[in-house]
């Protein structure tokens, strides 16, 4: 079993990566601290995995909440019923909400319990690849708006996360594509041996060879625990842990919630943020040909959707949450495995990129 | 003009009070860190003091939501509306919401700061005596659920604090009775010179003496500060702020949200948390008469709502944010000024005194 720590002082935790440890509560039920727990899941997962999650909480009093799936449901409205649940079971303040599913639950889960009573204790359990390598770990937690993604939201960190590689047997291969987008991200912004290592593997990955996936999430693990730990609440540098995101939500945003998965929007706008950071003379272009190469490889989209065009990718990337004061400020590279926040790249340069990468004018 | 601290560290932040302040821009316009403005206020406060604070804000971008007034409006759903604003006036992380009202305003808008891309800064302006007294001060944030009051929050502390006196002339006479509820609280649980300072006002303070006031107020917040201090989150001592309130909370959800006021709740809750105090033989009796007296003389109620019975009661108290696996804790008193919160009060003990203060069996 792999092993890390998040170290955040009061608020630090661990992160249990191996296949089958869901099954294990004696490694991670003394993280549930009361006898009230309440499990987020949603419909795709619950039938899978819910009942061998229950019967490791044989002894506590449970009740559950099982979402509709997908990403055009991570709304207030929808959360509500999170709170509808847990009201009518009577739970209090020292109730443990446990997400079962993948960023979207977790996300969902995690905002219902630091808004609950104004804040209870939850426990991620991912079963996408995505939220195994990144959306579980850092606290991030929220829902979207009409008018902007994670727009509504709050850091929250959770008591620990088990990443259960089994789960990942039950994942369609187009959402374990759009997990690889984030895995490719960890290499290209902070850790290059991680990038070589990947473009060796990739094709064992792709075939879910289990020991190369769990190096491969832990290794992701690491990375965002030590960029999180740095700065939590993102004030600087967690920013670059958003490469390709800004122009991604534009394109989440504009094709409607779930229609292009989210990792597949990142997949898209890393490709153009490697096209900027080319055209802005601060990346060899042979590194944009091997993250595009990796991206390719991991069955991943490297181009926008082309219904798009110029000025309505520039108006939902102003809405992001990366902009201060007016400026558009976005992740891009300065070599393998560095990464700059940076609003030098001009309107006129972002639209340039993205006409060349086929947006309409 | 009096100025107090609440210390916490890197939250810290000060709490001005004095008649006129609204128009002492110099004053507080340092406490607005970015350009953006929105303002958050109510239908009944908006037309009277909305444009002289925009006035004070002239070389800002300012936008502004003014939600329907009242306790029934405090909803996820009308919470909605401001997050629809900031977003359509694309706010970003460094905008600086207002509160302008009493607390459902204050709760709202520091809810809507708590979340709003995971975070933002605010101001409270509170113009009800409730505000002043309590609810801008502490950094409680939230919105009710059909099921439970302040259910759905967050612990988000503004940037500074603007209690100016003028605002309170306009007060209509039930809501500042019901401000004097919290104001009463306050001397009963920590501070004993102040309730005989009380007694010996009060017929002045409900005149409304300017001078008084503002003595009152700044007495108040040194209190709430001092406890807030010690105890932010609400891990222990901080929970003595809620005398009368699992009571009050409990009236108020059944009677719905706003037909009682909630000071006029909290008046009839420490009516009745003074009687149980007297029941468990820890308030001599004389203590519980002065203290109703007071409440009597501020025009408060100090009886439940006769159409109440005690099992609705006991249910509605059992969902309260003080219950701790299963543990009803109340705030009792065992002397003028000194509170302690217990468990110890059984269900038996609790029923007999709601049936002597007139509730159904």
């Amino acid at each position: 079993m792999k092993h890390l720590e998040l170290d955040l002082g009061a608020r630090s935790y661990p992160i249990f990566i191996a296949p089958g440890i869901l099954g294990d509560g004696a490694l991670w039920l003394k993280y549930i601290r009361g006898q009230q727990v309440c499990i987020v899941s949603n419909d795709t997962i619950a039938p899978l995995y819910l009942a061998s999650l229950k019967q490791q909480l044989a002894d506590k009093s449970v009740c559950e909440v099982i979402l509709p799936d997908g990403e055009s449901h991570k709304t207030l409205a929808v959360l509500e019923n999170i709170f509808d649940t847990l009201l009518q079971a009577n739970h209090n303040r020292s109730t443990t909400l446990i997400a079962l599913g993948g960023g979207v639950v977790g996300d969902m889960c995690g905002f219902a319990a630091a808004c609950y009573q104004r804040g209870v204790q939850f426990i991620q359990i991912p079963t996408t690849l995505l939220a195994m390598v990144d959306s579980s770990v850092g606290g991030k937690t929220g829902v979207n708006h009409p008018l902007g993604k994670n727009m509504i939201g709050a850091f929250h960190q959770p008591n620990c996360v088990l990443a259960d590689l089994n789960l990942l047997n039950t994942l369609p291969d187009r959402e374990f594509s759009a997990g690889m987008a984030e895995v490719i991200k960890y290499g290209l912004i902070c850790d290059a041996d991680f990038f070589v290592w990947l473009e060796q593997n990739m094709s064992a990955l792709m075939g879910r060879d289990t020991e190369l996936l769990s190096e491969a999430v832990y290794r992701c693990c690491v990375n965002k625990a030590n960029v999180v730990a740095d700065d939590e609440r993102e004030g600087g540098r967690r920013a670059i842990l958003n490469l390709g995101h800004t122009f991604g939500h534009a394109i989440e945003t504009a094709e409607g919630y779930g229609n292009w998965l989210h990792g597949e929007a990142v997949a898209a706008g890393t490709a153009l943020a490697l096209a900027l950071s080319v055209k802005m003379g601060w990346l060899p272009p042979e590194v944009e040909k091997r993250g595009l190469a990796l991206l390719v490889q991991a069955d991943l989209p490297i181009a926008p959707p082309p219904n798009m065009n110029v000025d309505q990718f520039l108006q939902l990337m102003g809405r992001d949450k990366k902009v201060l004061d007016g400026q558009l400020r976005l992740i891009l590279l300065t070599g393998l495995g560095e990464a700059v926040v940076s609003s030098e790249a001009s309107v006129e340069i972002i639209s340039q990129v993205l006409l060349a990468a086929g947006v309409g004018a």
